[in-house]
């Protein structure tokens, strides 16, 4: 092995030693984020435990804190920032698995929630880690109350009416096969980019970034939005739950990128998505673009195998 | 007449309009608080707005507004916080009517949100309901961050895991009739005083009140979420679903204060909850302590029918 190689492959190792050091601190806090399974009423809080806790990537939090720190900030509120993105990732599946809506039984290989404990439990849960999210970015420390409102205006926007609601809205109404990319393309950035959108401008109001900065930020988080949101479709259509570790084929019937235009332009399609994302991560002027690189890489690895 | 009892009459009659202008100027704010019926998705707004503009008592914005003029304040940020209540009110009514909860057919005279579109619909937009109400504080206008901080501090507490919805977990799971009248004080206060709370201590908040007058303020809002909460129970028991305009007999086999010391107790306790909301007013020192008997006349007027 050439010196050159032998560096590439330690810069390399030492990336993946940072993101796994992201990733354990972003478990250590939201282990911590919400009440114990003992406080009063203890099955509220296990059951936002069970839904919270259960495995899962953080790729939004990852996203958060690198994002900050490539803009310049590093430190605890950005990790708590992303974590409030988590608990209204894990509330908007808690809604999503419900009976009235997907009816899945199987998430991050574990019951859902109105399976694990039963169906008002798992939308008390749902809304209670959403409101938590507003109290969490209500006392962030070290953080001025402008950019405290700031943050509560902005999830307060992704999630809404212009948001994940909207898409999730939409998405139960989506049987329309005539639908046009264009219109899928709304869906999904409604239903999965605004939360991405939330993670990444978050992390920017954090750090200060200025607005050239925050453009090319925005256009990132759109473009791994649709990237992401693709994924999930191909992983429904091709996997078996084990492989997803959640219950798939939920899809069937409804308009996807996927259904629309078959498999192999699906495929160039979002790997064209993912260079726009790369490019729009250069435009930014981070001054971590490789380690942001990696933490996509490992999100999308499953396009390698 | 003497002209005494003529000064009191149009004493009354003025303070009856001013309510009344009150009362008015909430309803034009909530018409605008969420998207009109029209805006995409439109099943989304139809729904909330089903739910917040249907015939209520706005007594919870009422509270703020009347509580932030008396202790100064007069305005558009008292309104619209007394909305957020409501909102957050209607949220949970939404979430407490539905099939797998209380599964009631009838709030408000009209059919419950679940009843008129389906529970998909309903989960969602309780949701964006709660949501939105953290949005408007962000952008509370003529309020600085730091208020308007606290404010969402305040309501993400009162919802949370030590108010509403702790509140709502508990009551699911209340068939305890062993019960004490202060566990179910207790279970009252989180239910259904959480929010008055919150309507009581955001005027608070918004004028600037200081510690004494706050802490008088806290003691006002714990009697009046009892006496509140006592008086529903009643109503649930003795009225029809016409005379209460909602589905009644939801409590059976509850633990209640009624239940548990029967009516003639039931009825003492309550007016001594409301005696001693009362005498926490003279003392929280308002300007307007006169209004606010009024508001609370009208808000108990059925015991004297």
């Amino acid at each position: 092995m050439s010196v050159e190689n032998l560096n590439t492959v330690s810069l390399g190792h030492s990336l993946q030693k940072e993101v796994s050091g992201a990733r354990a601190a972003i478990e250590t806090r939201l282990a911590t984020i919400v009440p114990s399974a003992q406080t009063w009423p203890a099955r509220l809080h296990e059951a936002q435990r069970h839904a919270l806790l259960s495995p899962g990537k953080r790729f939004r939090p990852l996203l958060c804190v690198f994002v900050a720190k490539g803009a310049g900030l590093d430190g605890e509120a950005s990790i708590d920032v992303g974590c409030v993105a988590e608990m209204v990732h894990a509330a908007s599946l808690i809604l999503d698995d419900l009976p009235c809506m997907d009816d899945a039984a199987l998430r991050r290989n574990q019951p859902t929630t109105h399976i694990a404990f039963d169906e008002s439990t798992a939308i008390l849960t749902a809304t209670a880690l959403l409101n938590r999210a507003f109290g969490v970015l209500s006392r962030l420390k070290h953080v001025d109350a402008e950019k405290r409102i700031e943050l509560v205006d902005l999830l307060s926007y992704a999630v809404g009416s212009k948001g994940l609601i909207a898409g999730q809205m939409a998405d139960l109404a989506n049987s329309d096969n005539n639908a046009s990319i264009a219109e899928i393309e709304r869906l999904n950035t409604l239903k999965t980019g605004a939360l991405f959108d939330f993670s990444v401008e978050g992390a920017a109001v954090l750090a200060g970034a200025k607005a050239a900065q925050r453009a090319a930020l925005k256009d990132f988080s759109y473009h791994l939005g649709l990237a992401f949101q693709l994924m999930d479709d191909v992983k429904d259509t091709i996997m078996t739950d084990e492989e997803a570790e959640k219950s798939v084929g939920r899809d069937v019937g409804k308009a996807t990128i996927l259904a629309l235009t078959g498999s192999d332009a699906a495929m160039e399609r979002l790997a064209a998505y993912i260079d726009s994302a790369k490019a729009a991560i250069a435009r930014a002027n981070l001054n971590n673009e490789t380690t942001l690189n990696v933490v996509l890489d490992s999100q999308f690895s499953f396009l390698k195998s």
